[in-house]
């Protein structure tokens, strides 16, 4: 099938561009609520399932026993932007556990958020593996090794240890098959799998209501959304989209982007799960059809139903501070 | 019509992202040479159409008045990447005029591409007007207006002589209609004009060719088109696509990128211009298309096109360097 326009780029009175992409919105139970364009795709979640992969270090009991609160869960299930505190906070989960830098096997990259750049251009000759923006999940992926007695060195490997509780936690949560076949390697190196889109939808759902899961990874799911949903900074940065719409509506709502054009969200109240693709990767078009779509989910509420609209429909401004556009979601 | 999947995006085994897009190969008579997607749609070329929009500067003798050789008119239908040269040279060409950063009315931003903004960000506290990707442009719009007479205060409006002139070149070059309805203002401020696509690759056949065009309008597109093949440098910079693409086959390719995802090109021996789209606007898409069609059309150089296909089908590696996917044009 081919995927309908989900988003509009608009320059004066035209249609500059289009994203296509594709929506799913279930209960735990895979109710579908809302579903827009091929569904049945498997797609790679990429970031926007750290939420599940966190399982694993809250599950095992590693969590408690280094005394991490909401922010160091929040940064472990995370995609930072590298700023000092977020790189300051995955060294810290790191010592907790007697490890370091070192220890983390993602890889260094520069700040995606210019800012953010422009600042460590200006204190560091070269970013580490702490200013990644996978740092705080694979800090977290040590501690819980460290935990269980499990040697981190290769954590990322699919065949270690660590990663094989991670594809359990997957498949049990989406219900999918995962395996070696819908494989890939993710940007900070561990495994990615592809799963159904309305899969993952029904499973950010069991995140939220645990219906479905053994109790003690209901209780671990439940307290990593809390998590990201109390120090919504921790899950992304300054002026990033899942930290605005967190940060909107306190504890009403979960979102996480993932690369190539993902995002994943869950309203709690609800009990519902939100998992959305823009077909061709990209995050302008991901973040508009994610407001769009809680806009409609919460209608109910006026004011914050508003403000996520605005997000969903958002000027563009050239380098003159000129209006020249809009992106706007045209969810079908 | 629903355009073509032309870009995929792997991961491991699977597709993870499409572009669809559209693509016109015409000669200077409008003959299509080759054609994919939606070529009649209204596409804004953006900076794309630079070179046409330098014709004022060469046609009106300002550039002969301040002796402005391959470099400075390369700069002048360039996007550039802010480098240190390149800012240089837009001072310079100024400078010739009496005029200076103060009379650009482009707007500042920091360079799009990271290691540039990263020297940026240690050797300047802000970006000025010179670091716009479009000073070099707006430089010889200054120059334009200076050696005929004209205020170039205000240049970037709709209503000022200078862009009455850019528009009548563009309407002649391309065939189009261009005016109040098909306008939007672009990035640096000044006036773009919506085109079908395949008029925008005859025109860019025309500009080659000199077929159609007044004899001086002819010499000056030739002139532009080959001051770019001679200096590709100062039409991109450092890594860039353009530039790549001009030094792989010296004066033999002419290619000029535009934002959301458009591209235009030249072949001057086989006189065809070459105009395409990515219909979600990403560059990553663009790029690959305008390789993997350059490759066909030139598939009588075996060496070239092979260089060429690399650049349309090229590796993604993750930050520890390990080989992720492609990002590969299949182009029907």
């Amino acid at each position: 099938m081919v995927n309908p326009v989900l988003v509009e780029v608009t320059r004066g009175a035209l249609v500059e561009s289009r994203h296509r992409g594709m929506i799913a919105v279930a209960d735990a139970a895979g109710g579908l609520v809302y579903a827009a364009g091929d569904i049945e795709a498997a797609v790679f979640p990429r970031s926007a399932c750290k939420a599940i992969q966190a399982l694993p270090l809250v599950e095992s009991g590693a969590a408690d026993a280094y005394d991490f609160g909401n922010r160091e869960i929040a940064l472990s299930a995370s995609s930072h932007s590298g700023e000092d505190a977020h790189a300051a906070l995955a060294a810290e989960m790191l010592g907790r556990a007697g490890r370091g830098v070192e220890d983390l096997e993602c890889g260094a990259h520069w700040s995606f958020q210019q800012p953010v750049l422009i600042h460590q251009a200006r204190t560091r000759e070269m970013p580490d593996a702490l200013c990644n923006n996978c740092s705080g999940k694979h800090a977290g992926f040590v501690c819980a090794c460290c935990h269980q007695g499990i040697d981190p060195k290769g954590y990322t490997g699919y065949d270690h240890p660590l990663q094989a509780q991670i594809r359990e936690a997957m498949a049990d949560v989406t219900g999918a098959l995962v395996g070696t076949d819908v494989c890939g390697v993710d940007g900070c190196n561990i495994p990615t799998y592809a799963v159904p889109l309305k899969a993952l939808a029904r499973g950010f759902a069991r995140m939220a209501t645990g219906e479905g899961l053994s109790p003690t990874r209901a209780r671990a799911a439940r307290r990593i959304i809390d998590a990201a949903m109390a120090e919504p900074y921790y899950v992304a940065g300054t002026g990033r989209a899942c930290t605005a719409l967190m940060e909107m509506a306190p504890g009403r709502i979960f979102a996480k982007t993932g690369a190539e054009g993902v995002f994943c969200a869950v309203l709690p109240e609800q009990g519902l799960g939100i998992a959305l693709k823009c077909e061709d990767g990209t995050t302008r078009a991901a973040e508009a059809m994610v407001a769009a779509v809680l806009a409609r989910l919460l209608a109910d509420d006026a004011a914050l139903s508003e403000r996520l609209r605005l997000m969903a429909d958002s000027g563009l401004k050239n380098w003159n501070g000129t209006d020249v556009g809009r992106v706007r979601a045209v969810l079908p």
